[in-house]
């Protein structure tokens, strides 16, 4: 018989046993404006995959009892990183292009090799970056790729939360589009909710205005998210100025993009006297991703954090692929976008290190169209938390625990990974996937994958 | 009784047991020219603190018996990293004084805090620091700050290797630049020869340039490095150029210090065209360190490395103290040489892996006047080396192995460290330093420490 329910610490009523009680972290919570407030000796206790209660100094018996307990002490409960823009496949690239400028890099590596595309390299480059980013502390990634079914079935084998889009240009003709609709309505809610889906147009310079008009059609109709690549970088806006006479975002608001949510990948070229007031008059959600890593890599520009910021448009954190990028490392991209906004904007004042907390969790959640149910660790979102060991001779001693967490921890102090309340790591061991496994499968397809001697590729840049 | 000595697998001829073999690894070596090349499956002989071979394929009979071994399969081995400018004791302030501008950064904070300083914070910040640097998989490091026999007690409790120079200002008198030569004189080779020591006049806006000239004198009197800040960001030489005529490095020149070996640290200030004819005339050994992190932090323009690099002036990498750049990460300051120096130069095919390993590498070893002794994976030098596991999912597939450990690789990959054949951490265990107990006696210490009420400090920043 269930005793009746008992007024927990703070008044909230426990009901019974819980499925999952982490006790003695301190918790970065938001408060009612979002402002980040750091709870010492929290207990954080989920039920149903949902995040029940975050009470500070709650001991003895106060905690219920609990299916599964962990003791954080000695780390810091955050909500897990949101990886806004990746391909997560490409992680079998990683490495294999390095040091060329964007044209080489598209035309004779990436392009040519992505001809060479199984659903068999897929599946298994997903599970290896799937791997990669829970070892990460990412509970949530937005991937845009081929072959989504793979991606989708990985997402699900690795018990990641998962925004997924199935890419298109329009030389595919119209079934790109459709079979992105396709993907994206079947696929919409699987993994017991875990998943949700967007179209994926690839580019307003790999897709016409005709196509993206009826991809905007065809989001507004079934309400999903657009997720493209946009402005990527200057000399894409400076060639569609010259070939259309409109920047690329531009383009996206003729499309009737901008009425529908849209996120949009990079946006380092934005022209920003022309496309911030058009940003600012969207109709629909817009939001950006920004990968400061590859862009750093690539010497190019990058996304305009502050510009984008006043114009009230959230910026998530993204690594795009790991070709370009190398990691999928989200907590990178924190500190990296910190630092890179510092020296950009030549302000030490700017992006401090809260800021930088900011858009890893509640801008990112917003950016991937989740905005209510991820990116805070409150009281009915999705128990997706990390916990993050600050014992660490390099994270000591604590002065000041947000500047701890951008500037000094790093990707490989997460212990311990939960999505939607289940551990998919714990003490840095991966409980869901087989990484030598996934290696030795993926090492043997490498040949194939990598063989340029057909002259083809899947598309040509440029930009 | 000991057998004759036999030929080795390449020739050599193995001396009987040696201290200590690590098999099985990739091994970063370098070619007659200095190129990298990589060694598969072999195996590092060491023998009273010396490299005596590394060789490839070395399995079963031509292994020498050792009084250690390890397998370090799934790692490569490569030159232990140094950290060629620091202030290992500033770790006590990591986070104290965030998201400032230089000037408020020192005059309200660094220097009203570092009044507080005592011998027993220096030695605690040192040990942790050691900690963190041996994680991190630094085996050499180069300190620039006070109280310095306690940071060579540290040096000499954790294994590590270093180079240490006694800070000093004019405003402290002739007795500063005293200290600093006593101090160099007396711990010159101590630690069985693993420190080595410097002169370390503070800069040249805070040593005036008789102190400079004099320290010249001295320098080449008793054959020491000389240590400084110079030119550390463009406001320093615009103000040194309005108060003085000359450039910080026109001002060292006119010293004399650059008929010296002189180690620069930061230089990103400098007038490339007024300097880089003075460092190609100097005289002396002239190096550079550079600590790209903290650059992006304050704002400041980074070292000009192509320059440099095409003037023939070595740049190591560095942290800088941990109260600016918040780690003492070496690693990442390789990463972060290479991305900033793409975007900086805006060409994605400069900096290439392979140069931020040579950085890492010869380089660095160069700048701290150990160009001789440390650096590389060759017979006859110190047997400083760090294994990194490249097994991890962030690190796989290798396509490009230098690719691998500058852009997937983190410093948390690092295994194991070892310094003069001695293992300072194995498996990501320290053997010589106990962070919980530093730590705990280091907490007691901060509040007195960060207590700025005396409203004093050890010095004005004017720049």
């Amino acid at each position: 018989m269930t005793p009746p329910p008992a007024p927990g610490p703070t008044g909230l009523i426990t009901h019974g046993p819980a499925d999952l009680v982490v006790t003695g972290c301190t918790a970065l919570t938001h408060d009612a404006r979002g402002e980040i407030v750091f709870v010492d000796d929290a207990t954080v206790v989920v039920r149903d995959g949902v995040i029940a209660s975050v009470t500070a100094g709650g001991t003895g018996d106060h905690i219920p009892a609990a299916a599964e307990r962990i003791d954080g002490r000695g780390t810091v409960a955050l909500p897990g990183l949101v990886n806004c823009h990746t391909h997560t496949p490409m992680v079998a690239l990683r490495g294999l292009a390095e040091d060329l400028p964007a044209h080489a890099w598209f035309n004779d590596w990436i392009w040519p090799v992505e001809s060479n595309l199984t659903g068999r390299v897929v599946g298994l480059g997903a599970r290896l970056a799937c791997a990669e980013m829970i070892r990460g502390g990412v509970t949530t990634f937005a991937d845009h790729y081929f072959a989504m079914d793979e991606v989708a079935a990985a997402a699900r084998q690795s018990g990641l939360r998962a925004v997924l889009g199935q890419a298109y240009f329009s030389s595919q003709g119209p079934e790109g589009r459709a079979a992105s609709l396709d993907f994206a309505l079947r696929q919409r809610g699987a993994a017991d909710g875990r998943i949700t889906t967007c179209l994926a147009p690839h580019a307003p310079y790999t897709v016409d205005g005709a196509d993206l008009a009826a991809t905007a059609e065809l989001a507004m109709e079934h309400g999903l998210l657009v997720h493209i690549h946009a402005a990527e970088n200057r000399e894409q806006t400076d060639n569609s100025l010259a070939r259309h006479g409109r920047t690329p975002i531009e383009i996206l608001e003729r499309a009737g993009l901008l009425d529908t949510d849209v996120l949009l990948a990079h946006a380092t070229g934005l022209d920003t006297d022309r496309d911030l007031p058009v940003l600012r008059r969207a109709r629909g959600r817009v939001a950006v991703a920004s990968a400061p890593r590859g862009y750093l890599k690539f010497g190019w520009d990058t996304t305009p954090v502050r510009a984008l910021r006043e114009a009230g448009v959230p910026v998530g954190l993204a690594t795009d692929g790991a070709a370009s990028n190398n990691t999928l490392d989200v907590w990178e991209s924190m500190t990296l976008t910190a630092l890179v906004q510092k020296y950009v904007e030549r302000d030490p004042t700017w992006l401090t290190a809260r800021q930088a907390l900011d858009h890893a969790t509640l801008q990112s959640a917003r950016a991937v169209g989740l905005g209510d149910e991820i990116g805070s660790l409150a009281p009915g979102r999705r128990a997706d938390l990390v916990l993050v060991d600050v014992t660490g001779p390099h994270t000591q001693p604590v002065h000041d625990l947000a500047a701890t967490l951008v500037h000094s921890a790093r990707s490989a102090d997460v212990r311990t990974t939960i999505v939607a309340g289940r551990v998919l790591m714990r003490d840095r061991r991966l409980l869901t996937l087989d990484v030598p496994d996934i290696v030795g499968e993926l090492s043997e397809l490498l040949p194939e994958l990598t063989d340029r001697s057909h002259g083809g590729r899947i598309q040509e840049y440029e930009g």
